[in-house]
């Protein structure tokens, strides 16, 4: 067990070099491993009781010798033991340069330490530590969201006057698929806005849509073939191949999924991201919902999960209603989540169940309890039932489309070079070079000015032959960093 | 979808009558499926904008003719469609006892309502409507827990306090084993408390056991053969079952699980609960327990899963460590969790991985996110860390001993025609018949009394030839209850 005490001695050695030599130590003789991470300096202060400068100049050493590494956002964690052992070894002759290369090349494994790139994956703003390391002035996230929207008040006056009700039925098992009066609200919710026709009983609420795929796999059963649009959602892709489901790729066009391809696969479920497909932000077209819905009818037990993520946020055009709500048939498995218009921390999604599988988790599923607890529950329940959710939507929609639209502005000289798509709702945008350019290229060159860009290639899930693109997320960007990352991205790619 | 909108007329027949036609009509068309759970009076009656006696007199005559059932502590619910065929040919000309019996049939399915008999499916007071059908006097559930004792007051300020601090980093996404600094408090809470040896990297937050093992599965794989007691934790074998897992049932004695049977079938995991078995109470012995390590060390990836669920609350001789304690090479998958300890709301429950398990799970599960809420994870890291945990389990310690004492006292009675065990620990004892007398006889006589009892046999995997055995558990009795509940069994039994 890797214990945190330290025993620090007054005399001789000042306190950093103390916990510095400890924790060298500890690395050099195995018992912190590799990718561990370390305590929070505010956390080990506390603990050693010593002032947190301390234990930040303690980890200062340790990550200018290399022993640890800082993620943006995430904290500090142990290297890797064989480029521990290449330090060692080279350590005594490094020069500065030689140093920062070391640093640069473990720094380029950015991307694989964010690999769920991802409509849900929200990954900023990870655990305190944010002093650590701040390698990018601006980052252009397509799964960050704007927080300082999120009405805490309002939060909070809820959370109070529930918790002062006294009542300790919130604190028992509430029902498994979630509370009647959420599932209530959220039914009315989803048919107001996004016209799903659901009654509440077919309704699921589960902590984060992962947690809601594990119990689809088990209503599903085994043995499934299911289609995914290429590029799609990765996590969503890992989430399925970690249930050894059989994955075939479908490609796309500006349409939406090929559904001539479909029909050549003998799948059995395809998952779909119709409002605003992920990473390509095509909205899918009517004649190819209608396509799919018939695909889903040609067959027994062909269904289709529609994820629809971020259906809130849409800049153009009348609101485009759930492929759920054309569904006649009991073919749709309608997926959503307030991870996105709310809060990452909300860890609540719903599904949709057609009666079909309704019948069958009942039948097969109904031993696992509720994932999210019952405060939290009843919380979001007042919230939406309130208006405040509405409230924070139409604020929310207005924040993100002024800076949509000034990234819009912004991205006018990219023209040349760029063809631009994704813009009609999310949270992000998307530019494909015009030239021959690599996306390796465009994400170095934007690297160089400290900017952070993601390719699209880390959403495809098979090989296709197609023009470098860049995902240009904005969610969570200022108006000022919108301005100062694009200037660089210019200086960068123009 | 169904639509609890009723158009309520203002002349005519009176309101509740009219939400009663409607809603059997509803029932008769098929609008309302059977099993599907009706809005709480006070739901309906707040949507209708009439007095909730309204809408209360309406389920009353929809019970009275069978159309609903009402399920103690969890509301109004759709009768099956036979039930309800049958209703309608013989209704005229019922009679009232006939009409009762018909009623005393369907509650008869009341074990089938509540089939998870097991330490975390914490089952009693539902979901409002604690109104409905007050069949029992006494329930002696062994699911359930005192919750009068909870601390509401601390747990209210520690949440205030939390949510004053005004942090946005408490709704951003945290890590996905859960945040560190929990990680570290459950880390030491777990090595204080139960002797166990793990880092906070070792150890997985998530939202309950069931979601827990889901995970498990994913790490362990494919083709995994369990291994369980007979009797065992029936949620945790259909939650096994559910994995196509293959189970192969292993009889225990007084000192656990039968090592020597164990070597007899070809299985990778043993799933056991040696702290306190559930059903049978048993303290699995410091032999047994030896042998059940060398099993494991006999083979590569053979692994224990130790659900130490209610280890909290020992009444008899010194607190017994945990297996994960003994364990030296890393084959105890150690899992608990604050349902039982703290609240069934509280979704919160631990996995300690061994380091082989830990390597597979950040291969092969990194992508899952944290199914418990940031700021659930602050108030609960804050209640541990501060004292208020072990405060609060001295507290009810001190409460549950004062009821186990009196319990056994109750039943000085009973010795003659019951063999009494499982009294050293936990929040249920099991009477097992010296006679010939059947459980389903003891069931039907408690019954009669308007006692809830619970068979051994809810809790058998697989047939055993075992004389008659009832649980009895006390959590959430009073002093008043335990005797009134006794006295009838007496009555009952002897």
């Amino acid at each position: 067990m890797y214990d945190m005490t330290i025993r620090l001695q007054s005399g001789g050695k000042c306190l950093y070099e103390q916990i510095y030599e400890h924790i060298k130590q500890e690395i050099r003789e195995g018992r912190l491993l590799k990718g561990e991470r370390l305590p929070s300096t505010r956390a080990l202060a506390e603990y050693l009781q010593v002032a947190r400068s301390t234990v930040d100049y303690a980890y200062d050493q340790l990550l200018s010798e290399g022993y640890i590494e800082a993620r943006p956002y995430r904290g500090y964690y142990v290297c890797p033991m064989e480029d521990l052992f290449q330090i060692e070894a080279d350590f005594q002759k490094l020069t500065e340069p030689d140093a920062s290369r070391v640093k640069e090349e473990r720094g380029g494994a950015g991307r694989g330490e964010r690999p769920d790139l991802s409509p849900q994956g929200l990954s900023a703003a990870e655990d305190g530590e944010r002093s650590a390391a701040p390698r990018w002035i601006c980052d252009f996230s397509p799964n960050d969201i704007d927080m300082t929207g999120f009405p805490f008040g309002v939060w909070k006056r809820i959370t109070k006057n529930i918790l002062n009700e006294g009542n300790s039925d919130l604190f028992a098992q509430g029902e498994p698929q979630g509370d009647y009066d959420l599932r209530l609200t959220i039914s009315r919710y989803l048919h107001s806005s996004r016209g799903v026709n659901c009654a509440p009983e077919q309704i699921i609420v589960g902590a984060g849509n992962d947690y809601l795929l594990m119990l689809l796999e088990k209503i599903l059963g085994r043995g499934v073939r299911i289609a995914m649009e290429n590029p799609t959602y990765k996590r969503a892709y890992r989430i399925f191949q970690s249930f050894a489901y059989d994955i075939v790729t479908v490609d796309t066009d500006q349409n939406g999924i090929l559904a001539s391809r479909l029909r050549q696969q003998e799948a059995d479920v395809v998952y779909v991201m119709p409002s605003h497909q992920f990473p390509t932000g095509t909205v899918m077209s009517i004649g190819r919902r209608a396509e799919l819905l018939r695909w889903a009818d040609g067959a027994k037990n062909r269904y289709l999960i529609e994820d629809d993520y971020d259906s809130e946020f849409r800049y153009r055009g009348k609101p485009i209603p759930s492929l759920q709500s054309s569904d006649k048939q009991g073919r749709v498995i309608y997926m959503g989540t307030f991870s996105k218009a709310i809060a990452p921390a909300i860890r609540v999604s719903y599904m949709v169940l057609p009666r079909a599988l309704l019948e069958r988790y009942r039948r097969e599923c109904y031993f696992y309890s509720c994932t999210v607890s019952r405060i939290d529950q009843r919380i979001l329940n007042e919230f939406i039932r309130d208006g405040y959710f509405e409230r924070h939507l139409n604020k929310m929609r207005k924040r993100y489309r002024a800076k949509h639209d000034l990234l819009l502005e912004c991205l006018e000289p990219f023209q040349k070079k760029f063809v631009l798509s994704g813009e009609d709702a999310g949270l992000h945008l998307l530019l494909t070079a015009r030239g021959t350019v690599t996306e390796e290229e465009l994400l170095r060159a934007a690297e160089k000015e400290k900017i952070k860009v993601y390719g699209l290639s880390d959403s495809l899930v098979a090989s296709a032959a197609r023009n470098a693109t860049i995902l240009l997320g904005f969610g969570a960007l200022d108006e000022g960093e919108i301005t100062e990352g694009i200037c660089r991205l210019q200086k960068a790619w123009l």
